[in-house]
């Protein structure tokens, strides 16, 4: 058994975290402030007794004695990190300095959640992580862009300096059951749109793509990330590398309303809108890294993923 | 006469500013920690009743009641700001949010020190403000680049949230009397190696290629800068844009090298030793920006720059 803190562990991905966490058998401390996340993904855990809820904001310090953490706290969808961009910044970076500074002063192993979007609008494919990435500083994007960004490179920077064992995910788009319906995303709003038989609103042409993992496959990965030693994790280089997370399977936009359709049996018309500024073109991890160190792959389709993902809009909306 | 905070203002381009601002018949506070900055860069203002030095790090929240705020606090050369890249980090968006708040709560239009940086070891060139860079995110120089990138989308955000003024200034190579004689960058090692009649040493082939731009010509543009109306600096976009200050004049590291020896009359010999990783293979500014709003073009050669700037050198290390 393990000690275990996840912040964001309400929200989407740490929801799912914590429930395998407990089911493995560890102790588990979930940190939200509960502003993208919500107390009903874990309300379920919530009379376990080996876990625990503290609503609490990365922004403020933390000290808590465990031997992982999984620093997952941050709004991650456009709809929510453009709403207050001073505010996501300071999320990104201060939680991020707050979450370094806890796993240096209890020994912990760091598990931090970084993003696809740190490649920005990328001008090679598949992104493999010695790609530098290509981000509009100043854009619309760069509030969550940029301070990813910059969480890397001081979680970096702690790793060389303090010693501090961290582990860099680059997270590529997930989906699963308990995303918002609101978030502003392809797969939300596809599902919600079909359910309520409105139209299927596409931005752009629809022949951008995007690659898609299940959220189970995500937390797969991201544990036995975890589990690495620190020498596997390094792979031989000063401080720590990050690593792609996510499904190389590239679909465009319209597969997946398409598919959405066909799944929910809705008769919604596809509506095509201008694509907002700096939105990327296309996007597909290079998972070579994790395939190798993690023996990992992705396990669960598309088509599969996305009917237990609409299971669960048409249960919540229902 | 106006009320001007300079943050790092004992510094090596700060305290130009300072005497300038003086000069000039302003009120000016200038703020250092002593860290990278030095009291003797600013002796000469110390008794000027128009003039406030305050010992203090820009990692601590700070109001002053101005109407201009200089913030160019930060350690800016690899061997400064490499030597502790947490906190390196922290000063660049830490300290950036300070004076940001600063200037939100006094009302005070804010220059913000970025830097040429930004564009990592760019694939276009000349570049403008419209190039996103190409900047490694956990190299080793990505504490101070993304930190100043992270600082500038906390700047734009600023802008565009909550009103502040902010005039982003995109700072390339500067030099001239004053730069630290063990900052570690080309002018001042070739300076103080030439001097002191040791080898000269290059880094690479030496025909990798920088252009430098006289610290007077500099500030001359800073101010400039923050004398422009919000419409005009801004220049029809949301927020802030960035402006690109420097010289455009490209020269190879030999070629200054050769220089310097030309004008110090040493024998130095030219070694060489292998390039630092991610160190940038050109860059030149296109000030095609600056020139247009500024009416400014830089004015100072590099002879007569280098000869002023000798000249220092030698007083100070005679």
């Amino acid at each position: 058994m393990q000690r275990i803190l996840v912040t964001g562990g309400a929200g989407f991905i740490g929801s799912h975290l914590c429930e395998r966490l407990i089911a493995a058998g560890h102790e588990v401390v979930c940190k939200d402030n509960l502003f993208t996340g919500r107390r009903q993904n874990i309300e379920h855990l919530l009379g376990h007794p080996r876990f625990e809820l503290h609503r609490h904001d990365v922004n403020e310090p933390f000290v808590v004695e465990v031997d992982h953490i999984y620093h997952l706290a941050c709004p991650a969808s456009p709809v929510h990190y453009q709403r207050n961009p001073v505010r996501t910044i300071r999320t990104c970076v201060q939680g991020t300095l707050h979450a370094l500074e806890c796993a240096r002063e209890v020994g912990a192993r760091l598990f931090i959640a970084s993003t696809s979007e740190v490649y920005g609008d990328p001008t090679v494919h598949p992104q493999d992580e010695s790609y530098w990435g290509h981000v509009n500083p100043i854009g619309d994007r760069a509030c969550y862009d940029e301070g990813k960004r910059c969480a890397e490179a001081l979680a970096v920077s702690f790793a060389r300096q303090y010693g501090v064992e961290v582990r860099i995910a680059r997270i590529f788009n997930t989906y699963g059951p308990r995303m918002h319906e609101d978030d502003g995303r392809v797969v939300s709003n596809f599902a919600v749109q079909a359910l309520r038989g409105e139209p299927i609103t596409l931005y752009g042409s629809g022949e951008q793509t995007r690659s898609f993992c299940y959220v189970d496959d995500l937390v797969e990965a991201a544990i036995r990330f975890m589990a690495l030693s620190e020498d596997a994790a390094t792979d031989g280089h000063a401080g720590s590398r990050p690593m792609n997370l996510g499904n190389p399977t590239e679909v465009t936009i319209r597969d997946i309303a398409e598919l959405v359709r066909e799944i929910t049996g809705s008769r919604s018309e596809l509506v095509f809108r201008p694509l907002p500024a700096d939105d990327p073109a296309r996007r597909r991890p290079d998972i070579g890294r994790a395939a190798r160190l993690l023996d990992w792959q992705p396990r669960i389709g598309l088509r599969e993923g996305l009917a237990r993902t609409i299971e669960d809009f048409r249960t919540r909306l229902g």
